[in-house]
């Protein structure tokens, strides 16, 4: 129960790797003796066999990683305690889209450290995610009721990427003009990252001051920010209406503690409004991973990126929900995408739309409220003292007091004060220093600042205290001090679910029967293929919740983040050995923002060579459509490379590409092994071929967990990778993220690498700027990237056993399923890498048995499906990894083997497809204990198919969710409670239209 | 996410109760308006009135609680920080019972940081306990295997009780002696626990040398343990064959790591084998919580004290878990009982049985064999070297190494210098030292305390680490440095539980399956009348795990442990204030240690007075067991007073008792509120009539909860009370234990509360020895206090509005559910207290609907059933408890009445009671989904009587059990998997013997 042993002298255990038991033993599945019994069934004498048998020979690197020796838990947990203690906690009064916030103790536990929550996927299969998909509902119906939008995604990346895709949008949905006008009082880091986006995709960005009015035109949309970075609450009416008229779209970036006394964009005029959810409850995590959102108008909505939860029906007409519009998703529209978003933040937008409902509206107003009161006495308090030099500089404002100090030297003598007494203020400019409050600041933090900026003028702390006491939910607050105008007038979080869970009790209980109606990796293997869904140890979890690492200040000052960025910097050079590259930036916040980098780095190559020219990128078929995407933002051509009938690239059609556009070549992008879950032999020739005609090699880290410690791309042709820290690093999915996607680099990409987004040139945009920002902070996602140094630290060298493991695992598989559904592709050597394809297309052509049927009746026998018609339509794409023992690899292929039966009684006419025990899956408990029962199967193949689902039984809530009726008909928030009364009728199959293809 | 916010500055938020939403806000379940609904059904105006209704005027305090000032989460967490900081954590190589252990972080996040598994509560409706009776089953099962005896409890409290317990029972066991001869080498604190015992129940102890064989007669048994206090492993065949030939029984005290490698205790011919669990996974904790253990021969097995899980079948005839033998419970027996254990220590032998599960024979093996050669390097080397002025005492050990100084500077200068090196040895007598390994020790721990005590040599830490390399597994352990006489030569573990879950994803899984089979507070309420299953708030719980809590050894010395005895001392002033007594201890480790200890201090201050005669304690009718049994321990002679027909004390009766025993009186035992529920408006009379006979007024403190902040027992004539911190101060129940159970009293008695356990003149047995300990440590289960600090800490005087609270919870369901089952007992003013008994008698007589079918019943809907049979066969108690919202009491009502409605179609014979939902009850998802349906009434009606359900259904693992049938073929150890293996058959209603009565 101690989070670190005793003492450093306690650690020493394993100091010579000499634990009783390694890590490794406990990340790893299969026990000694389970690993003989599948090398038979493989027909490998021995892991290493294996792996030398499967991967080519040309690519194997053959060398132990030179990697520390592997830590034992407990050494790993103090090494991070010591990486920790060399950061300074400080109150954080910097702001700049970051804010202190208490995370309730009750979220803390049962959602960020409850591996139902944390070990969940992106809900693709919604009949087993309604809980997550629910909380997620509750995200958006928290956005669009407190920006008075129409629709609101289930998050973005951060508040700068927000931006950008808001930007994005608009120009998308505006063919009218080709600048961007965006407020001068933008957060910096926003400046920076659109700039990099508008460069690449070549429109032009300009910053002016948007309270003066809008001028010129060609303006396909403007972007505010209120309250603005300055802290200053300013009215826009005149910039949006002078928008209005030249027919562009307006974007609000803001703020939803603001928004409870601040009056909402939607009734401003805005169409779309962005921003960070980060301050509901989510630390600051040293700048990320935090919740961005996005809400627009009906009009926009089917343009909108990312994640969008809806509401739609099941086969028995309950109400139930999913991911609406997945058709429009990136990996659908491949080379026409605009976005490549697909990672959202779900798990922090789980945080933040469950810090609504406990806070509610009232308790949220009252926060916003005294949050606002505190800057308000606060600025009183120096104005009247009048002797500090120091000059506020707005009348109106929310949580954020601007001061003006006499010259530099006065400010940077404030700065430090404020520093020694313990407070990190924001260092605007030469003169100006900012100050944010929060929700865990108080009165006392106040006098605190006074006091060390030389005031000495102090607020009365109990005075303060009784304006602010009174019964719960019962006070009168004062109204805020900033134009009547922009006062908040509507309601909002009005819908019963942000009043029924105040109490503790109460949200436990929601939050655990939210989880119970979903499948997570704490209850079954998720055999995604691609995915990776391998252990996450509680172990590499815990430190992030440590306020060393958790309460810092992505801007906080260098010798304060000492830890963090020795953690960080040990975490590249980590990575550099797996992937043999020489650089590694871990600010791509998600995989897609890895492509982007990755791209972006081979573009501002080939531009600083003079060859701007080469914009034409590489993609075969199989690619996963974010490929096509993140090359459209990066202001490149796709052209498509086809497959070979064994899946791999189809050599002739690559030689023939690149002769045809030779000059034009940027470079390829290839996923390794590839997306077939085969180790292309040719990879080699591949890359050759390409950098022969002048091309850069993008390889694709998505399937690193079959590489690591046997090849290395930057060693056998690769220019650029990006990495998926969830997947091969054991960052949790959290239910559809964080995701974390560092991109690694040879030496000559490393100067295009992103940048800091506080780059003064990027920001000012000038020419010249290098830096090439994909993020709104530095390192991203910074706050999870404890668990893969953790991973790793215990892992060491043998972390080469969890890559022959997952191979074993997936060829296990592929040996026992073969004779039920054919294995589409494998290597040279008769293996599959760490993931294989089961062909269904023979079945349903002969059955009408569809992959997703097959998806679907998974559910009955307590397991999360498959990748589903990725990369092949009509095939499921299984991937155990390496955590998953024998025990469970059986219980998987013992499911398989019997929904083959239940095929082959389609087939033998035991009973119609249509009512099949396969195409009315998943049964729900109700449907199977409907009092009529008029299937031609019994109700115990139903439910119990197989007899180990007598002793552990999931059953979903519901049953095949109508995807094509939830888009006809969008609903996007949370449905009235009376919609889910009714008592579930008698089970009826009813004939649905088809769910997309892609779930 | 962060445990503390960053710095003291951020926690002043609240300093004058100014927090936007304070904790009294989720700590209590009702929101605002819902109190105005439920006051308006109990016919109240405000929650004042209702109270000064309720409760005798001529009891009510009147005052406000002189309590501190509400903190908030944060400010709590915070003020914990700063209590921790003061503690100091070293290395702790003390041993004497309590070693560093290593808790494998997938069982700290997922049982101890779980509310699944901490809030639940005992396992007595077994229906619903499943999982958490299967960890306890493999708990039962790894000690009878480690002990080679035949069967195992289900966890005692600590070791110094259980070898107090195994005293006696064999007392009970065997009438042929009176006197129990314990070994020299035990603790010392388990020779004063027993001499504490003995004293009270009037038998004589021996301390002798029994590797010198046994000498004299009149012995019922022997005491023997091994490894010893000292760390010798000794041979005592001798002894035990001389204990033998006399029919004397003898007790083992051991140790489960060392019995790894050790000979076990069954084959060393023992009867009984004790111990404790603690170094399996369980921190420090200051000396407790930690499961204790005891397992006897098949001859025993019927007096086995505490809580024993056995195997029996279901309605189905499937195997299923329960408490076995609940009829010879302390609970049951009453006035005859001879054990008063019924708290177990169910959540620390959760953590110790998964342990064993998660590291199986192999891992325990390599672990004990790591630790023995630290030790024997540690010797070695110190022998080696000759230089220190230490000798190495002993050849034989385990892990502990005892060193002799030349004299008491040099053991004082020894001692200091391994302090200052960061590591804490055991002062074990003037010239003696000892030292004791651990799992997270290694080399360079051994090589740090050779340099602090002056010795040259030095173990070459490499060499030490590859001899235990190697594939885990599969290595070859050394032979362990004691007599081959006493190598273990049996196999342990040797069921499949214990080699299938080495993984951590295996180990994360298997404890969500088993947490899913179960009922706990965090997926219904459990309104258990008398046991106050209120929130477990989260912040609450963080502290617990906190290294600067859970890593300090109890016999650290004091300057190391500030922290810990400021926050025990706040404590006991905190509840000084509430109970409006003089003293508080924190000592006693459950209630029913509480009530000893209390009972003993009546004892003890009668005898200080000369009245040795004062030995009649009188109980009332309705009295908890325990309070018999407990008397029955301090060698007091219970006297039963006679319940009135409004269910009060028969005041006649009363005095007739007093008049009759006069002389004789030592006390009465009182509950308050009464177990009926109801404040009884003469308990001033009852104390004072009491008082004036010369008794003294124990007050059970376990209705505490309808007192805080509205009346004091020490005020209104109690002398002493014990509290149950696992109700009223929101210690969860943790499936059974951890309790707390501090004892409270006026002045007077101050003297005879629970001294320290290591007092030199208690352990050598002098006469006038007062300390009075009834716990192996001081301070007792001190690891899980910082849980009602901080409930205390965050609730302030306003903690008074959780009292208020319960009464308006209670009088609520009284109110609503009295025209379906009427409420047996009221106060005067026709109210209830915190709790209400339902009288199902009436319906009883009419349908045969009993109310352990209405219990059962309950659980179809969700629920855990009330209080059953207790105080009043035939009726259910009700307790809500101040945490439950108006949804979930309605919830609970709804089901009541539901309930109710299906007894009326029993009586209208809709269907025949003995195939009634009721009787069938519960339903699980395989009986309702049964290819065949041959009930009365509707699947529907089985599974979602009420339309809620269908939103959210909760199904027992197995139907009703038989517990006659476990009882007559007792198995105490986990089933073969194979027993589980067949499908369930059809639902069909088998006739069972009815279970028990109590529940």
């Amino acid at each position: 129960m101690t989070e670190q042993a005793p003492s450093s002298l306690s650690h020493t255990a394993a100091a010579s790797g000499d634990a009783p038991r390694p890590f490794s033993d406990r990340h790893l599945g299969p026990r000694a003796h389970e690993i003989g019994t599948m090398l038979a069934a493989v027909g490998a004498s021995s892991l290493d066999e294996l792996a030398t048998r499967a991967v080519p020979a040309n690519i194997q690197s053959g060398e132990r990683l030179d990697l520390p020796a592997a830590l034992s838990e407990e050494e790993a947990l103090q090494a991070l305690r010591d990486l920790a203690a060399k950061n300074t906690v400080r109150t954080q009064l910097i702001g700049q889209g970051y804010y202190e916030t208490v995370t309730p103790a009750v979220l803390r536990r049962n959602v960020l450290e409850n591996p139902a929550w944390y070990t969940a996927y992106t809900p693709y299969q919604p009949e087993i995610s309604q809980g997550r998909l629910e909380a997620l509902l509750n995200f958006q119906t928290a956005v669009q009721d407190l920006t008075g939008l129409d629709i609101a995604n289930a998050s973005l990346l951060d508040e700068a990427t927000a931006v950008a895709e808001a930007v994005l949008l608009m120009r998308r949905a505006n063919k009218k003009g080709h600048r961007i006008v965006l407020d001068r009082d933008l957060h910096p880091q926003t400046i920076a990252v659109v700039r990099v986006r508008a460069k690449a995709m070549d429109f032009q960005v300009e910053v002016a001051d948007l309270t003066e009015g809008l001028v010129g035109e060609d303006i396909f949309g403007i972007v505010i920010q209120q309250p603005g970075s300055s802290g200053a609450v300013q009215d826009y009416a005149a910039a949006i209406a002078a928008a209005k008229e030249r027919g562009a779209l307006v974007t609000i970036a803001t703020d939803l503690l603001a928004l409870t006394l601040m009056k909402d964009p939607g009734s401003q005029g805005a169409d779309i409004a962005v921003g960070s959810a980060q301050r509901f409850g989510v630390p600051l995590f040293f700048g990320g991973p935090h919740a961005g959102f996005i809400a627009v108008r009906e009009k926009l909505q089917r343009m909108l990126p990312g994640r969008l939860v809806g509401v739609s029906k099941d086969a028995d007409g309950r109400p139930a929900y999913r991911l609406a519009l997945q058709t429009r998703e990136q990996h659908i529209r491949r080379e026409k995408a605009t976005s490549n978003i697909c990672t959202a933040q779900a798990l922090l937008a789980v945080v933040a739309s469950m810090y609504a409902v406990y806070h509610g509206p009232v308790g949220l107003r009252r926060i916003a409220s005294r949050v606002h009161r505190l800057a308000v006495a606060f600025a009183d308090a120096l104005t009247a003292d009048g002797d500090t030099g120091l000059d506020v500089v707005h009348e109106s404002f929310f949580d954020t007091v601007l001061l003006r100090a006499a010259d530099e030297s006065a400010a940077d003598a404030a700065l430090t004060a404020a520093e020694e007494a313990g407070l990190n203020l924001r260092r605007v400019d030469g003169t100006h220093l900012g100050v944010s409050f929060g929700e865990p600041h108080g009165p006392a933090t106040v006098n605190a600042l006074l006091a060390a900026l030389g005031a000495g003028e102090r607020i009365d702390e109990g005075a303060f205290a009784s304006a602010s006491s009174g019964t719960f939910g019962q006070a009168q607050l004062p109204a805020p001090r900033f134009s009547p105008d922009l006062h908040r007038s509507t309601d909002f979080l009005t819908h019963p679910v942000f009043s029924a869970h105040g109490s503790e009790t109460s949200m436990m209980r929601y939050l655990r029967t939210l989880a119970d109606r979903d499948l997570a990796l704490d209850r079954t293997m998720i055999p995604l293929g691609s995915c990776t869904m391998k252990l996450n140890a509680a172990a590499e979890m815990e430190a992030i919740s440590w306020p060393e690492f958790a309460s810092i200040h992505p801007f906080a000052p260098a010798h304060q983040t000492a830890g963090w960025r020795e953690l960080i910097e040990d975490l590249e050079a980590r990575l550099v050995t797996v992937t043999g590259y020489d650089r590694v930036s871990l600010q791509p916040n998600a995989g897609s923002q890895g492509e982007l980098a990755g791209l972006l780095a081979i573009r501002g190559y080939h531009l600083s060579r003079g060859e701007a020219q080469r914009t034409v990128c590489l993609i075969p078929q199989s690619a996963h459509g974010t490929n096509a995407a993140s090359a459209v933002l990066a202001g490149l051509k796709v052209v498509v490379v086809a497959t070979a009938e064994d899946g791999s690239i189809d050599l002739d059609d690559l030689d023939a590409k690149i002769a045809q556009h030779a000059e034009q070549l940027a470079g390829i992008m290839i996923t390794y092994p590839s997306t077939h879950g085969v180790y292309e032999s040719d990879v080699r020739r591949v890359c050759q071929s390409v950098h022969d005609a002048g091309g850069q090699v993008y390889v694709d880290g998505a399937n690193l967990n079959a590489l690591v410690g046997l090849a290395k791309p930057g060693e056998f042709g690769g220019d650029v990778s990006h990495l998926n820290l969830h997947k091969t690093f054991c960052i949790p999915h959290g239910g559809g993220g964080p995701g974390v996607g560092p991109v690694a680099v040879r030496e000559h990409l490393a100067p295009f690498l992103p940048g800091d987004p506080l780059d003064p040139a990027l920001v000012s945009g000038e020419e010249d700027a290098v830096d090439l920002p994909v993020s709104a902070s530095l390192y991203g996602s910074a706050g999870v990237l404890p668990i893969s140094w953790a991973y790793l630290a215990m892992m060491g060298p043998e972390v080469v056993e969890s890559t022959k493991t997952a191979l074993l695992g997936a060829n296990y598989i592929a040996a026992r399923l073969n004779d039920s559904f054919p294995v589409l592709y494998s290597g040279e050597g008769g293996l599959v890498a760490h993931e294989c394809i089961l062909d269904l297309r023979e079945v349903t052509r002969k059955t009408g048995v569809t992959a997703e049927d097959v998806a679907k009746r998974l559910i009955d026998y307590g397991f999360h499906a498959p990748t589903l018609a990725f990369p092949v339509a009509g095939t499921l794409m299984v991937e155990p990894t390496e955590s998953e023992d024998l025990a469970e690899l059986d219980r998987f292929i013992e499911a398989m083997r019997a929904i083959r039966a239940e095929i082959d009684q389609v087939a033998a006419g035991d009973f119609s497809l249509e009512d099949s025990p396969l195409r009315n899956a998943p049964h729900t408990a109700a449907s199977v204990m409907a009092d009529d029962w008029d299937k031609p199967y019994p109700r115990s193949q139903a439910a119990f198919p197989v007899p180990g689902l007598y002793q552990t039984k999931y059953f979903p809530p519901v049953r095949r969710i109508d995807g094509a009726y939830g888009d006809r008909n969008l609903v996007c928030s949370c449905p009235p409670p009376e919609a889910f009364e009714t008592p579930a009728p008698a089970a009826e199959t009813t004939e649905t239209a088809a769910p997309a293809g892609v779930s």
